[in-house]
């Protein structure tokens, strides 16, 4: 069997409205453990920028270029701010106009009578573009090299993803293991340190302080490709645990 | 009077638990909303990145020149994968180390006793950084250059942010006005952007779907330093929305 690779990805929101934090994304969150969990690619960066064509053109040619997959939300609808679709055009130099598919799917939705210049607006894409269907409002998204472009809507967004997994290549996924201590960081750091020395080829370990219910406490999550390792780890922790007689807490 | 000038930020989120999905980030939209209320600051791009020494270096060096201000958001604890502040020594190559004022400061909230490692730790950062006073924890935030180094945990976050006031240059404040309308956004997007286009060099307008309680509208958002222009907008909108007999939504 031939092992798979690590692939990465980006993700880049397109949109004044969570720079002015008028809008609390949710697609950041979704997205990554969607590709996680159904692909085995991992999202390695996230940018947030405004609708500024310059602006986009520049990121999705950078972020296309150091990741194998970029994801953008945002942009792809009938208005005047709108501006995703023409700009990634511009990004790759590739014409952008009507694109048969998206404008039959269109028509066929809103009826002739009804398909008027905004609904046609969202038919204009790169016209080379693959699409993505969408069962919730029909406006398709599309992916042009490696870029693939969702609506910003979070359930719009979420009812498509699905139709992404046929054109993305699958990589190894990442599991995570956490545990949630009664006590604060400063008196596990050292033996959370040397633990994570001794295995940091193979298990990022990442320690998290929270306050939920009136606990105090810290999660530490261990994430890695194999689970042998992560056992492993769980092992070492555990013990270390024991000794310092630090509680564990289910939550 | 003097006029203010137009101040921008970028936000850097540090932390594999953002990018991996395990944690929705509650911070962007609480420091892009404090920044713009309290310091006509306007953000004007987010990255998220993980917790890589190389990573956080090259973004530091680069957002830093080219924005006012750049807030770093979490990495200062007490553990291993806490590098922040060593990364943003190295950004600026200014000696890593105790910082005399940090220092006292932990000493005394913690006591002589129970000062170990892991708390000595949070005092070690840039040795010429401000500090930014932390009523919740203790640990000081600091400030090298134009970078605003924060925790992650939003609740002891949000306890330090009226700190940083002080040290930051006030820019004008952007102000909104939003219309919540009964309809889709292709019924209204040639009018939007008539408007847009009117008064495109002292108006932003946004246009946001939205499903909320069963229902289907749209959110048209106007923003602008200038009140007098932003009134103008809400006026040419309100003719439209009445000739066209759309239905506004009070939510």
């Amino acid at each position: 069997m031939k092992k798979k690779k690590k692939v990465n990805a980006a993700i880049l929101i397109i949109g004044n409205e969570i720079l002015s934090g008028r809008t609390q994304d949710k697609n950041i969150v979704f997205i990554t453990n969607w590709l996680n969990a159904s692909c085995g690619i991992n999202v390695s960066e996230v940018r947030i920028i405004p609708d500024v064509e310059k602006t986009i053109v520049k990121n999705v040619r950078l972020l296309s270029k150091n990741f194998n997959y970029v994801f953008t939300t945002g942009g792809i609808g009938p208005t005047h701010d709108d501006i995703t679709a023409l700009s990634i055009s511009k990004a790759f130099r590739v014409k952008y106009g009507y694109h048969t598919g998206a404008y039959k799917i269109l028509e066929n939705y809103y009826g002739k009578k009804n398909f008027n210049d905004g609904r046609k607006k969202m038919a204009k894409m790169p016209i080379t573009a693959k699409l993505i269907l969408n069962p919730s409002s029909a406006a398709p998204g599309f992916i042009t090299k490696n870029v693939i472009s969702l609506p910003g809507v979070p359930s719009i967004l979420n009812s498509m993803i699905e139709n992404c997994k046929k054109y993305l290549v699958k990589g190894v996924k990442v599991h995570s293991k956490t545990i949630n201590l009664f006590t604060v960081e400063s008196n596990i750091s050292k033996q959370l340190g040397e633990i994570q020395n001794k295995y940091k080829k193979f298990v990022d370990i990442g320690s998290y302080p929270f306050f939920r219910l009136g606990k105090i406490g810290v999660s530490v999550v261990s994430r890695s490709t194999s689970k042998i390792y992560l056992e492993n780890v769980q092992k070492d922790l555990m013990k270390f645990i024991k000794i310092k007689k630090v509680k564990i807490i289910k939550i």
